[in-house]
């Protein structure tokens, strides 16, 4: 495997198919300093495409850490630099690309640190960057989530770090398509494929979604006028860009007041910075009324708590136990790529987008049509080959969409 | 030699003594990705001492040179994100401590670069930086610019990069004082030595420095009212800091108009990223009439066309050769350094703060006193073993300050 020419090829398809990098566009990477090597060969094809400049933020989780620990007090864990909300308003307003590389130095880094001054950090920050979290899920400017392999993720994944970088990319090449003679082409057609079972999703107009497998049947109320999406989204400038590469899921809105029963997680999942493992939730009238995990169930709690949408559903989706994700049978430790392995259900802030009229609406009239609202967004995937799903029509008609992880539609 | 040790030793210095962080102050620290390893020490220094946050900024000239290779069109050499104006002014107008740390991962990563496109995206940079730039120049808050050994620059430093971490820092552990018992004691110390003789250079009033040695006769006119000061500042809230460490120089501020002769560099000068080698300068009423250089000379061109005042002296400095630095016999290949083993005048904008008065004083009134203004500041070393330094007095008569490089004074 020449991994130079794998690399460039993938730093190609971000710029270009992710975001679709446009000429005279500034491009915006938020990564750790160990994905410099990677962010160069992001630069030279972002540049090659007539990028009119390539501001790389980096932060360091490391440091973020021994802020947690050794604060004097505890408000200052709150502190964020006073301009940074017109900064990040300034990425959505003047139309950057925007691309957020994963592939963390140090995975666990905040295994441990104290979950209250974790929260608190956390909220200030969401706060200050609510406009553009707010302007990325609206689609008003073209983003992806993406990953990039270091050494200590690929070796948590593989189990080792011997030969890391071969063996991880020779996991990673056919999830990201990369094996393919043309990846941006394979990506076109799989976007073909998702877009034809979100028709089908649209067309059947289930009133509810239900999961049913081992410790799980839970009913998810969908909102009224709430489309399927996934794969290929357009911004503002009616240009095309994939959000999350890979991406093997459509997903929707529930109702954030409609959702009751019990959920069961089917893989880790990492909440601020902690990885929670066999975490399950009872909804009752939509919101989160009972709850547990195997460990670290406090940083859960305090995740729940965090404000009065982190315990409502923000999201529904379905991932094909044939995606590539799953086939891997592997764990990533990453929600990029966990999320698209098994269906899921996301705690927190909804999609606007995902109803119609939605991303023209206040935040009042987004929360009369059943849309969550919070400053946070957590997938929790439940789906796996033992979980099947229905859709539940007003009547109360349940037909089969996944038997056992696979789509049937 | 405990390298931890000396390393967590100099982060308290430069943390405590540097930049005399204060209780509830925030800390900027800008530096490359390569000092990731350091910035955390700095953090655990800053944090316990009471910061409220402390913000890396880190930037990375291996991503300058891509852009200034790659960019599709020269206007694109010149964009600066919108916001880059009010995020420096904040650091300004909230208080902010400011630690520039310097240690290239790659030193020479700038040779060779288009000096058409290098002088764009630098003048735009620091347009877009002027308030900040100058809110430290008029100390309106604690700053300190410092440098922590990379590899590459070690090993451009020492000849080679064998055994680089322990030759480097036997070679810096005395220059940065931290081989005495209390290096802030130490820099207290020398402090008060470089007060008296700013206080000698004060008392003498001389109307001009005279500069005699190979290939150099330069007299220096002074700006009225001008002052030579030298190693700690005081900034607005009272507080106490280094501008630089290390420091060896005694300065002061030129009159723009008042230069005539010929000098000789003595040691390269790093000018726009490229080592300029073997310059000289002749100047007639305060402006560089003729120049050369062995290497790089169309460099120092860009340069001296870059502004109006780039022509012009905004410093002059008197080092003693009796300094730790020159002493080592090394070039540093970083002005930090190098500016502190010999005396020196630099070429673009002048201190305000030599000027009675001058930091209240609007941009016309410190024109009309004489302190050039300009949005570049680079200093050439001039002085040597063989270089003497005259006092000139207003009737003329010559007093010896400097014999062959060593204050008399």
């Amino acid at each position: 495997m020449d991994l130079e020419r794998l690399r460039r090829s993938y730093a190609e398809l971000l710029v270009g198919t992710g975001v679709n990098l446009q000429e005279g566009q500034p491009l915006l990477v938020r990564t750790e300093p160990v994905q410099r090597g990677f962010v160069h060969m992001l630069a030279e094809a972002a540049y090659g495409r007539g990028a009119s400049f390539v501001n790389v933020e980096y932060y360091d989780p490391a440091l973020s850490r021994i802020r947690l620990d050794r604060s004097v007090r505890n408000e200052y864990t709150a502190f964020v630099p006073s301009y940074t909300e017109d900064m990040y308003a300034a990425f959505i307003e003047e139309g950057w690309a925007s691309l957020s590389l994963r592939g963390p130095d140090e995975p666990d880094i905040m295994e441990g640190a104290d979950p209250g001054r974790m929260a608190a950090a956390g909220k200030a920050s969401s706060m200050a960057m609510r406009g553009f979290l707010k302007g990325i899920s609206a689609n008003r400017i073209s983003w992806n989530v993406c990953l990039h392999p270091s050494r200590k993720w690929a070796g948590k994944v593989l189990g080792s770090e011997n030969d890391w970088e071969v063996r991880i990319w020779e996991l990673l090449a056919p999830i990201l398509r990369l094996d393919a003679a043309d990846p941006s082409a394979a990506w076109m057609e799989h976007d073909a494929e998702l877009k034809r079972r979100c028709a089908y999703m649209n067309g059947a107009g289930y009133d509810q979604i239900r999961f049913v497998g081992p410790g799980t049947d839970l009913y998810v109320g969908m909102a009224p006028d709430r489309t399927f999406v996934g794969g290929r989204c357009t911004n503002r400038a009616g240009v095309g860009f994939f959000p999350n590469i890979p991406t093997e899921e459509i997903f929707s809105t529930p109702h954030r007041k409609r959702v009751r029963g019990t959920a069961r997680t089917t893989r880790p999942v990492e909440v601020m910075g902690a990885s929670v493992e066999g975490a399950w939730f009872r909804f009752e009238d939509g919101r989160v009324v009972d709850f547990g995990a195997d460990r670290n169930r406090e940083v859960l709690e305090k995740y729940l708590e965090f404000d009065t949408g982190s315990s409502s559903l923000g999201e529904v989706a379905l991932v094909d136990a044939g995606s590539p994700v799953f086939r891997s049978g592997r764990t990533f430790h990453s929600i990029l790529f966990d999320e698209n392995a098994a269906s899921h259900i996301a705690l927190g802030n909804g999609y606007a987008d995902c109803i119609e009229g939605g991303t023209g609406m206040t935040d009042d009239e987004l929360e009369a049509a059943g849309c969550n609202s919070s400053l946070v967004h957590t997938d929790f995937m439940i789906g796996s080959e033992e979980v099947s799903v229905y859709g539940v029509l007003d009547d109360g008609t349940e037909m089969l969409v996944m038997e056992k992880g696979r789509f049937v539609i």
